[in-house]
This record gives structure tokens, C-alpha cells and sequence, in this order.
């Protein structure tokens, strides 16, 4: 076996699919499905030890937790390890030790490369020549800018008010562009149809279960970085809960591999004008059985910061159970609040984030102001996107 | 001794200062200076066996060669080594071995910030408080951000022209942006008279003789990253001639230092509607002595290419020595094939540059349609700029 992938298990269930399931979501109750390792395996050739003669210093060092088979299937852009920062200045602003996760340098400028690279080489090892996606923008650059560096075709389905420079990575990139009269879960939905009719590869966000997979490598870079050990909380911004739900998956898996004794505190922010996964981790958050369904609430997204700008999000379930399993909670910000954060931020560190990106420091600043939760140490914002990916937000216009 | 910078020499009229001379341009010809070093001492401390097991993994890994004492004083921001990519589709195209050097992934997304960060560890040394600089986009960009990421006030000038991102990134990093109504030639004019009067310490490019000793380390990057051997030949967008200049003396340490046998071939590409460099290049290549005064040309500028975009380039002698001396060549190119060069890397890549950073690969196609020059393997084209910097020239609009 050349990857230790053995199955999957529905999120909403629980029932089990074996490893060549390809029909995305649980054919039960539809509810997104979860991959599954053989971690003895895996622990055979993963150790600190031997990550630590590991010349490899990109994402792939992490090659035996990836559901692939061959380095050789994975797009030739370079994903070396993202940078992770210390923040004096959020420490001097918040009292304690908070590190920023600058995913802005990943190829297409947003944390949406892991997924889409790992996606990728799934596809190419299916031996799948036509692939979709739909996007607020940075899920359809990313998977676009992957097409390109594999030559495979790619649609994208996106919404017409992305902005602009979003579009415009679709444009050079190459894609067959399917602009949407709609918002994101209009172009959701309608490239699932579409994918389901034409037999493409969906690599809709959380409905393809090879996302999360390639999303939970920023937990084991913030591991190693921290110096092989897990930190004590992780502020993710959340829209679909994808990310979320992938930083748990990271942290799960070194759990399992012996590597961590406890998971972070996960922390879901959301802006006030598109908080499904908080209004339903909210309900549910004292129930006695964490493990039984979820009904995942909808609300009529309006936020500023597009890539969080969700109605019903497509891993709800997901990042509601990862709040859940980490003792962690959410917290909404103002569109206003994430504004001005983009600027404080990039004034104090040089990083120039986009709207979402500024949301995990805009949590974090107002849960210190209100001190209302207790925050371990240290805490490790992700910063998701590149502010050059929509320069209006601190510019004014569209 | 902390560094190994021993003085200045005059690259118009070589007339030589001490290492403490702080008047910028040559105080007899007013040309640029060309920092000397001792390699007798770099050589004792910077071997190829060292390099091999030195584990950072970022552009100080080559400090030795550097004009500042420590690294306590550099911006903390992430200046890995940026991606070189062997390019299977221009080699199909050009019929040569390619590689391509993707700057486009630095901090502000431009090459610039290899010039940014040493100068503002020589400033940091030197005790500054305030730093100005004159810039097309980039460069000010890049200034701002590393002023950022230390806490240090910068002043940029810009012309009113620059793309919309660049004045976002200049405006969110928190610089004093005095917008110039006229062109780059204007601002910089401008920079350098308010800087005298007020006393900031000037970053202007090839004005500041540490500009030049930041962007060489991409020489370095190459160098080692094909296996510690120079290439055959680089291809460089050129307007103000800083970058070429730059990447010779990025291979003349490494000749110094007995580290490679022969400099690459330079290659300065233009766009037609900025073609200075070129143009004094053409009207002295056949002088028997190479060495002697050069009189830089001026244009009207007027390209797309806004970041090559340069009247009166402000490195032009040492740019056209770095020609003369590695037996290179200019070529022209259309802004009609820069843009559209654009797409075509983009979506044969999944690298997206900016106008001026598709100038080298559009050179390079052009010389190997007209097979006028031989091109020694391998070549490599500098991508300078990131293509979210200036969306507008591949959607249309201003």
C-alpha cells in the first residue's frame, strides 16, 4: 500500500465507507465524510526524529499522512513551509503569546493551495482529466493555479461579486470561468449538479473529503515550528468551516500518532453578517452526547470579507464538531472591526492580509478586550488570504 | 570587523571612498557606487561545504556577503530562498534548458524586497530613524512593508500613475505616501532633494549603493540552487537597471571568491516604449575600452509595464557595464507580447507576474523566434513581480 488511507467515515452518521468510495458525501445522510488512517503505519516511517533529518522543506515532508500514493502526482509548485511568526505587538495587545500563521505566501496567495495540491494529486493518480470547483474566489484561484502547474482543465464556478483580482487569477491561470448570477452556494450547488452529470472531479470545498485532507497540514507546520508540540489555542476565520475543520483533522492525526498529548483550543471567527457555524455550535454547544447529529443552521450571508461570506456552510458539521472536541468556541466580529484590522496588522508586521485573513487577529483582539474567555498560551492566528487578492476592502470601491 | 565592506568604488569614473563614506553617488562624477569588499576574509568563512550544512534556510544564510554587522538587525519577516522551477514548456518552446526565478513569492510580492531588507539592516546599524525613498510601486511597497515589519517611519514617493494594489500596499503598511503628479523620473527627483534637505536616509534604487547589495543575493539563490554552478545566461526586466546590475554583482563575488569559473551571459530586456539602457548599450558595445565614461541616454517612457517604466534609468552605467562585461545583449519587446506573455506563463505554470515580470520570459521567447543571439544553458528568466499587483493589465481598465 503505498498510502495509508483505509476508509472514511460520515461526520453526521457515522457509517463507514471503504478507501475506493468515490461517491464525495455519505450516501446515508449526506452529511460530509471524514478519511481514515492506518496510524500504526503511518508511526512506522513518521517520527520527530526523522522529520528532523527530513531535507524536504516543503508540505511533503508530511508525505505519510497525505491519501496519495506518489510524490510524483503532486503539482511542481514549490509549498515549502509558511511562515510562523512571533507578534510582539499582539502580545503587548492581547497579554500573551500569540504566533501569526502567514499563509499569504502560498502560490496563488491564499491557505487554499493545501487543499487544492493535495486534491490535485488525488486526481491525477484517478487518472481525471476534467476537474471543477466552486468558489467565493481564492478555492477556484488555487484550484486553477494547480490545474495549470499539472495541465488539467479546470472549471471553476464563482460567484459574479468576487473581487476583482480573483478574477482575474482565474483569467491568466486558464480556467473555464462560469460566472454565477448568484451568491456562493448558488455556484455550490450548481457545480455539484453540473459535476454529477458531466462525471468531473468535484473538488468542492468540504464535499470532496480530500480537502480537509490537505488543509490539515498547517497543524503539523505549526507543530514542528513550535518546536514539535501543539499550541495551546488556534483562532480560525470560518465561512464553509473547511479550515477549521482541517486544522482539527492535523491535530487529530498527531494525536493518534502519539505526537501530542492534547488537542488545541480551536476558535472559531466569523463576521457578525455570516455566523452559521457559531449560531449552531451556539445551540448545541451543552449537549451531553457531542457525537450525535447536527443540524447545521443557514443565514443569508452579507459580510465584506468574501471568503467568509457563506449562507449554509458545506463543513458545518465538521467545524461545529471540531469547536466541540476542543473545548473551543466562536466568536463574530464586525465587518468594520476586520477592516481596520487589515491595516493594524500590516502597519505592525508587514503582512498585508485579505478581509477573511484579518478575522482570526480580529477574534483574537476582542476576546482579550472582553477577557470573557480564557485563552491558553500560546495562540496562533492563520492568517488565510493575501491582501492583494482584493485591495477595495482598504481602498474603498467595489 | 563585523562585515567585510571595505569602501566604494565609482562606477562612472573610478574614483574609490572609505567604508564610512556616507554621501550615496560619487561626490566627483555624481554616478553610482559599487561596494567593495575584503573576499580574502569572506573566503575564510563562506565555502561551499559550509553552505551544505548551514540549515538557514533563508537569503542569510549568505550574511558573509553583506554590508551590515549583524543579523539582529533585519527585518523579521520570511526571506526564504525563492523558488527556481525548471520550465518544461518554454524548454519545448525555446528549445533550451529554462529555469525560472519566482520573486513574485517575497514578503510585498516583489523582487525589491531583497534590495529593502539589506538596506534596512544598514540603516537599522546606522541608527535611522526616518527613511524616504522614490519608487515606481514596488519598491516603495517593499520599503514600507520592511519598515513595517521594524518599526521605522518611511516616506514614499510615488507617481500618481502607480496601480491601485501598490498604493493599497503602501497605504496599509503605514507609510507617509506623497503622491507625485508627474512620472518615476519626477518622484525621484524629488525623493532625492527632500531627503537632503531633512536629512531621512535615502533608499532611492542604484542611488543607494546598498540596493544593489541586497538584490545580488538572487545570484546567490541561482547559483546554489542549480547545484553551486553559475547558468549559462539571465534574462532580466530592466528599467532603472538596478536588478541587472545587481545579479552581476550577485556573480562577481561568486567569481571573487574562486566560486564559479565564468558569469552568466546578462540579458536586458525592455519594453520598446523604455528602452534606455538599451539604447546606451547599442551606441558604445563595440568600444574597445569597456571601461571608460558612459553616457546614459534618456527615453519619453511610456510602456504598460509601469514597474520598467523609467526616463532616465538611475543604474544605467552600471547596468551597461554588467552587459559590456558579461558579453550581453538587449532586447526589445512589445507591450503587446508582454501582456499577453502574461496569460500564457500563467495558465502553462500557475505563476502569475505582473507586466515587467513577464519581460524576461517575453525576451526570451522573442530571441529564440528570431535565433539571432546564442543563448548558453541553462538560461533562467527573473520574474520579478507578482501579477496581483497589477490586475488591471490583464482585465483591461486603467
Amino acid at each position: 500500500m503505498a498510502n495509508y488511507l483505509t476508509g472514511f467515515k460520515c461526520l453526521g452518521c457515522g457509517k463507514e465507507y471503504g478507501r475506493e468510495y468515490d461517491g464525495y458525501v455519505c450516501g446515508s445522510c449526506l452529511d460530509n465524510l471524514d478519511a481514515l488512517y492506518d496510524y500504526g503505519g503511518i508511526g512506522r516511517s513518521f517520527a520527530v526524529k526523522k522529520l528532523k533529518n527530513n531535507k524536504t522543506n516543503s508540505v511533503w515532508r508530511y508525505k505519510a499522512l497525505f491519501p496519495f500514493d506518489s510524490l510524483d502526482s503532486v503539482p511542481g509548485l514549490d509549498l515549502s513551509l509558511t511562515p510562523l511568526y512571533k507578534s510582539a505587538f499582539l502580545e503587548e495587545t492581547c497579554g500573551i503569546e500569540v504566533y501569526l500563521k502567514d499563509d499569504t505566501r502560498l502560490p496563488s496567495a491564499s491557505f487554499k493551495d493545501r487543499a487544492s495540491a493535495v486534491v490535485m494529486a488525488v486526481a491525477k493518480e484517478k487518472n481525471i482529466d476534467v476537474v471543477a470547483c466552486a468558489s467565493t474566489g481564492n478555492a477556484g484561484c488555487s484550484w486553477a493555479c494547480m490545474g495549470a502547474a499539472c495541465g488539467i482543465k479546470v472549471i471553476i464556478y464563482v460567484p459574479e461579486t468576487a473581487p476583482r483580482a480573483k478574477i482575474a487569477q482565474l483569467k491568466v491561470y486558464g480556467a473555464d470561468i462560469r460566472i454565477v448570477k448568484g451568491t456562493y452556494d448558488d455556484a455550490y450547488d450548481l457545480c455539484v449538479n453540473d459535476s454529477r452529470e458531466n462525471n468531473y472531479f468535484n473538488r468542492c470545498t468540504g464535499y470532496n473529503p480530500y480537502t480537509r485532507e490537505g488543509k490539515k497540514s498547517v497543524s503539523y507546520e505549526i507543530w514542528e515550528q513550535l518546536g514539535f508540540r501543539a499550541p495551546g489555542t488556534v483562532l480560525v476565520p470560518v465561512g464553509d468551516g473547511n479550515i477549521i475543520s482541517g486544522v482539527w483533522k492535523g491535530f487529530r492525526d498527531l494525536k493518534q500518532l502519539g505526537l501530542i498529548e492534547k488537542l488545541p483550543m480551536l476558535i472559531a471567527v466569523q463576521s457578525d453578517k455570516s455566523d452559521a457555524v457559531i449560531r449552531t455550535f451556539e445551540k448545541i454547544r451543552n449537549r451531553e452526547n457531542t457525537w450525535q447529529e447536527i443540524s447545521v443552521e443557514q443565514v443569508r450571508a452579507t459580510t465584506r470579507a468574501d471568503s467568509i461570506s457563506v449562507d449554509r456552510p458545506r463543513d458545518g458539521t465538521a467545524a461545529v464538531r471540531a469547536l466541540l472536541d476542543t473545548r473551543g468556541c466562536g466568536v463574530r466580529v464586525s465587518d468594520d472591526r476586520i477592516i481596520a484590522v487589515i491595516s493594524y496588522l500590516a502597519a505592525r508586521s508587514g503582512i498585508f492580509v485579505e478581509p477573511a485573513g484579518a478575522t482570526s487577529v480580529a477574534g483574537l483582539i476582542k476576546l482579550a478586550e472582553e477577557k470573557s474567555v480564557k485563552i491558553p498560551e500560546p495562540a496562533v492566528c492563520l492568517l488565510t488570504g493575501n491582501g492583494l487578492k482584493d485591495v477595495d476592502a482598504v481602498l474603498g470601491g467595489k
